[in-house]
């Protein structure tokens, strides 16, 4: 059995065992740039935790990891473009380097190869349901990043749509990561969905968590701007959740806040903030965040290997949600 | 049997019952747009007469014949946007009529679904080697499309480079629908090679001739402007040609006319056709053009089943072929 940084190891070395090296240069070039940028390589090591509660053998699953990490990749180059963003992992994004086009069809040759790694699966007899729960899950990524580029021109999104659109940009990936480690690994249909089930519920924790950390996580340990949402007029969950709540008048200074003009971005802020603190969202978010905590040690516990098994992947969920406490 | 209008309905009523009516609205509207803006959905098509030769059950190929459509449209909309095409059949291209962002994504759930498709071939001993097929297609597509952006930047491209470039951009995707249909209809492994060797060739005698119309077609039967690939100072197959056999004279004065300013451009496409006959290429590109459709033929021969059977398929490759003819 391995633990969580064993695993990242083995990832990163079978990582650089497949590099991109055919050509043309100027196609593959930027698929080396994003796959060697870092990260904690979570999805590819969640995957290989799941197989693990089944089998020892992980190097097994370790194309499928791959072909999950890759998949990521693809989002974010693709992302990055869409959200004009600058920099990735506090580098230029591949758009930045290698120009938009490069992004778009780097970024399309990724996406295939994702089915090359999943092809080389030493599993053919799973391969049309591995395919399924991964292709059901990237749609579903793809669905999610809409809603969110919709819900940007929105003023009526409710909680539920901002809930499910994480789930989809975010959760389901972690979910299927876990259930295809699990299934490779010899995980039964029941098993392989307690792992979907707690994949999907800690990455829910982990998005909810997320927007409270964005606007009261400690400036020394949040690894972005503290306030960052509200800056940029993101409907996060507090942001839904105080509107849900807020009396007329404090609905009316957040939407003056939010979407009128002539405040500094520093008072902005820091007024947001405390309309947030008065609308209590921050303990609705946290008991939110709590509970689909414990749904998702609920699933885990369902699955029903030996809790020594479950050792790594625990640590690991407590390493994701635990960035503050 | 099926000859190839009864095909087309045939595929265009399977298109029609596959819409994509999921939400979010504005991530699949440009995927059914792009896909009812027509063509002659030649590789569809294709893909449907290679089954053909092989097997009456036309509808077993409908899933395998849709996916490589749609895998077209997926590269017809990123490439629009990386050619900063503003029309695409006549009518909007997808980037200019729901923006550059909407194309990206619904490309890219395009790509995802095409493997959807593949799945649902009911051949699931096929579908390992099915999908080996499909991926090193959609990847060397994805290569072609990038050297031909490499090539605009380069002034030393060889004859041999162009035609490695048009076989993956244009003609490895008819040749794998040819295979692909033959598969899925029972041919045996060396029957799906010929198929997929006798596409390829029909794919490059195509995009040859592509470069022959385009400067030398007839105005009232060809598509599009002639003269259009001279006035974009495109290098096709013939300005490769011309350029190799031209003396210095000629040479100076072509690269004059395509690298250097001041001629108009009726003047510039007089010119430069007057050149080309005087280097002779449009003969030399008529001799390539039909030693492909030559080698084409021979693999379809090679393929071993009833003249018959084979009458549909001829008849749709005389028809890509004979545009002028």
């Amino acid at each position: 059995m391995h633990n969580f940084p064993q695993l990242q190891r083995l990832f990163l070395a079978y990582l650089e065992q497949n590099q991109f090296q055919s050509k043309p240069h100027n196609l593959y070039a930027p698929v080396n740039y994003i796959m060697e940028l870092g990260g904690k390589r979570a999805r590819p090591v969640l995957l290989l935790l799941g197989y693990q509660l089944f089998d020892d053998h992980v190097a097994r699953a370790l194309p499928a990891a791959y072909a999950i990490e890759l998949f990521h990749n693809f989002s974010l180059v693709h992302d990055d473009i869409m959200d004009e963003a600058p920099l990735r992992r506090g580098r230029p994004a591949v758009h930045e380097r290698y120009g938009t086009n490069a992004g778009i069809l780097s970024g399309d040759v990724m996406l295939i190869y994702v089915y090359q790694f999943l092809l080389q699966v030493d599993r053919p007899d799973l391969l049309p349901e591995l395919l399924q729960t991964f292709n059901q899950t990237a749609i579903g990524v793809c669905e999610g990043q809409q809603y969110d580029v919709d819900f940007e021109q929105r003023n009526d999104v409710t909680i539920p749509e901002y809930l499910h659109m994480i789930e989809l940009k975010t959760a389901i990936l972690l979910a299927a990561a876990l259930k295809i480690g699990g299934m490779i690994g010899g995980a039964n249909a029941e098993q392989a969905q307690h792992l979907y089930e707690f994949g999907r519920n800690i990455g829910l924790a982990f998005q909810v968590q997320d927007d409270l950390l964005d606007t009261f996580g400690d400036p020394e340990k949040f690894g972005k701007k503290v306030g960052g949402d509200i800056a940029q007029n993101k409907k996060t969950l507090l942001f839904l959740q105080a509107q849900a709540v807020a009396n007329e008048h404090q609905r009316a200074e957040l939407d003056q806040l939010f979407f009128g003009t002539g405040v500094g971005e520093a008072q902005k802020i820091a007024r947001v903030t405390e309309l947030f603190v008065e609308c209590g969202v921050k303990e609705s978010a946290a008991v939110l965040q709590r509970q689909y905590q414990a749904t998702a040690f609920e699933h885990l516990a369902a699955v029903g290997v030996g809790q020594e098994r479950k050792a790594p992947l625990i640590e690991l969920a407590e390493l994701l949600l635990g960035r503050e406490s």
